[in-house]
């Protein structure tokens, strides 16, 4: 008979109770192999409880195979071969802690100004959009994004930025990077991926991550540098033409229809246009898309709302030309979307009923503003330094021509609480400037951060 | 001079047309290389508008490389080199049409029952989430998912499923297929990857699309059969011992351990614990995880909220052993998370406050109705037919020992308005069965389509 101490206070059943008792047992090698248990009749009268509780113990031990039913013999301890692994220590366990760092003001060129984003708006529509009689959006949808979405996406594409395309050769994701995955995935291994020299280093990493081997092509005032990349070998190019990621060069239209002719050249080859930040341009119209040239399916187009509506929300977009498509479908069309479709509708009605527009209007103005006080605070160097990459996107670079080195100009803005994000860090290779260039990000500061930020590096610099 | 017919009507600014019909004439070759603009003051004069107009548009096309100013002699049109690409037509543009099927009743394996969410709790844990003074929420999260989440999780799965771990393991991702993939880019591509013989499709696909090799063991009574393991020459194994999908077996604590065993046998074999629909088990408690009873971190533990939540909010978490996390780190460890982070405080709030097990505790009421409906209507069909994995998850298996094959079955069902899924679709290799089983899912139909449907399979099969 088996003597079970029954916690009467506890919220846990007797049947519990009783189940996790006699599977220690078992685990501890108490109750040894082809023991007989006391039949329920007789344990439920033992114990002083119901055989039901008796019956639901035995019934779950069964199901996880620690005892089994014998027909007209009663319960028996099964055999387990192997014995319970014994508990290891996790002595090795390297916590992974991140420097907590504390700035007074931080030129961080990602994140976006989130104080004016229209909540009531988004709140609103995500409250109609929960509604029990949309039940079916809470279903599992469509690998590639809804399409009522996609055609939201394929007009905004087309509008704001010459994209041509169809809504089935939208390819909706969460976020750049897993896009990048999937695209990865449609590439021979052995194709070698061109990277202008200054980069967004996530892409750079995807595609190294993947088994890529990326070359590095240098830039000059037009961006990409043609006959480089015609030398290096590679079959795909990833480039920023509208807005370069992150010196901001724009590719003039001359260069890009030489990008296209090189990629026309032989079967195969592809751009990768990232267009991540082409929504703010302070002085004249969005420089359009280069996708809007291509006429013969070289260009993959790849957007992101992160800038537009916020990181946090991960909703980007990739239109693959019709020749990647086919392979696309066959090769990753069974993924499900990485988009919950909550999101997918409120973004498609946060579009559809105008308000996207109306808030990049407005953030427009307002990065216009903070962009401007940047620049004018940035005047008051003098010629020490010069601004480059101005007048569109959510940063700007500044190169430094005093006598200070770039650590020390680091160290020293770091010590005053100040950090600015030096150019070489985006560089796929390192190579020595005697005149350092920083990347100022504005979006996040507000003027009176602006101001204080660059007079403090007014001062120690 | 360039006379341009001006829009008076139109809503574009009087700048983007001079803009574009200049960028036009300069794409079609009508104002070639070289040629002299009109100075801005004196085509402001021609065409009646402001100099301001003109030297927008000239601006723009400036920043877009078609015309290029000279100090002191004014506006010239650039040489492009290459030509313009010609339009050309996308004839061979398949349009990926799905067939529109429409049944009368579903017996769909997934999706879940949405009639009984609690969307007016999820609504205002929504809005509670969007709110202003939380915009630091609104920026890039953690690319693992957010501390709190992940802590809650980690209580959740110790608590509900006996897994341990701590919260640095927990990698929160949009998806069980976003989950693999990152998994598999932590293998050697060289390595085997063993599947049970009936299998979750879209997991054998998504190893395959990385290029690895899948090999199928055979099922027994007790699930994947450690011999045939032995012998396959492979290093992973994925599993679903808690509920095998899709035929249901439990996997006893024997087996268990045995399989526990096989992988210390030798460095780098893992498990991985594919733990989709645990929480779903009608009499008795749920079968603990595998993951409980690793001791030396060889199994990888994967689970989502599609089941216990909704399949269209993607959120899955994946647990790693600390020997993989290290390796998960430096390969993947930048990586931006795929899940919103609006929806990450959603689902965290939702567990925290009680309202996920509340959720839980009533759906498992309401399936469990479903289900005994299911069973007590097909019992009608009497010996011609025998119920398979029932008691737990969203789904059982009809094995018929009819005359009829497959696809007579199949056909007379869908000629009748009913949609069953046939387990061989669900195989790694097709075998022939003498007699065919079946897959019902129930989760999204009421008693009363059950009813309709089994009445109907009844009449015809």
């Amino acid at each position: 008979m088996l003597t079970i101490e029954l916690n009467y206070q506890s919220k846990e059943p007797f049947y519990e109770q009783i189940y996790k008792y006699i599977r220690d047992e078992i685990k501890e090698g108490m109750l040894e192999k082809y023991t007989k248990l006391p039949s329920s009749r007789g344990l439920a009268s033992h114990l002083s409880v119901s055989r039901n509780t008796i019956d639901m113990a035995y019934s779950q031990l069964i199901s996880e195979g620690y005892i089994e039913s014998i027909p007209k013999k009663g319960y028996y301890v099964c055999e387990l071969e192997q014995d319970f692994p014994k508990i290891s220590l996790d002595d090795d366990w390297e916590e992974v802690v991140k420097e907590e760092e504390d700035y007074l003001v931080d030129f961080s060129p990602n994140g976006v100004d989130m104080e004016n984003f229209p909540y009531n708006q988004w709140r609103k529509l995500m409250k109609e959009t929960m509604q029990t009689d949309n039940s079916e959006l809470f279903q599992l949808g469509d690998p590639q994004g809804d399409l009522s979405f996609r055609k939201t996406i394929r007009l905004y594409l087309h509008q704001s930025r010459g994209v041509n395309c169809q809504e089935n050769q939208i390819i909706v994701g969460a976020g750049m990077d897993y896009l990048l995955l999937l695209l990865g995935m449609l590439f021979d291994k052995t194709k070698k991926i061109a990277f202008e020299e200054a980069v967004y280093p996530q892409a750079y990493q995807v595609f190294q991550s993947l088994g890529f081997i990326g070359e590095n092509i240098p830039l000059d005032s037009q961006g990409i540098r043609i006959k480089e990349l015609e030398k290096s070998g590679c079959d795909i190019a990833y480039v920023t033409p509208s807005h370069q990621y992150p010196t901001g060069i724009v590719m003039p239209i001359h260069r890009r229809l030489k990008l296209l002719a090189w990629a026309q050249e032989k079967e195969g080859r592809y751009i990768i246009e990232d267009d991540y930040d082409s929504e703010f341009r302070y002085h004249g119209r969005p420089i359009p898309a280069l996708q809007g040239n291509d006429r013969k399916g070289n260009v993959i187009y790849l957007g992101t709302f992160s800038k537009g509506v916020s990181p946090a929300i991960r909703i980007s977009y990739m239109v693959l030309p019709q020749t990647l498509y086919k392979k696309f479908r066959e090769k990753c069309g069974f993924y499900s979307s990485t988009v919950s479709r909550i999101d997918q509708e409120v973004m498609n009605q946060f579009m559809a009923k105008g308000y996207f527009e109306r808030h990049l209007n407005r953030m427009r103005g307002i990065y216009r503003n903070k962009h401007d006080c940047l620049v004018q605070e940035l005047k008051q160097f003098g010629l020490k330094i010069q601004i480059f990459g101005e007048s569109a996107g959510l940063h700007l670079l500044v190169q430094y021509f005093g006598k200070k080195k770039e650590e020390e100009l680091l160290h020293l803005a770091k010590e005053n609480g100040v950090k600015v994000y030096p150019l070489s860090d985006y560089m796929v290779k390192k190579k020595s400037n005697p005149y350092p260039i920083f990347i100022l990000g504005f979006a996040r500061l507000s003027e009176e951060e602006i101001k204080k930020g660059i007079s403090i590096l007014r001062k120690v610099w």
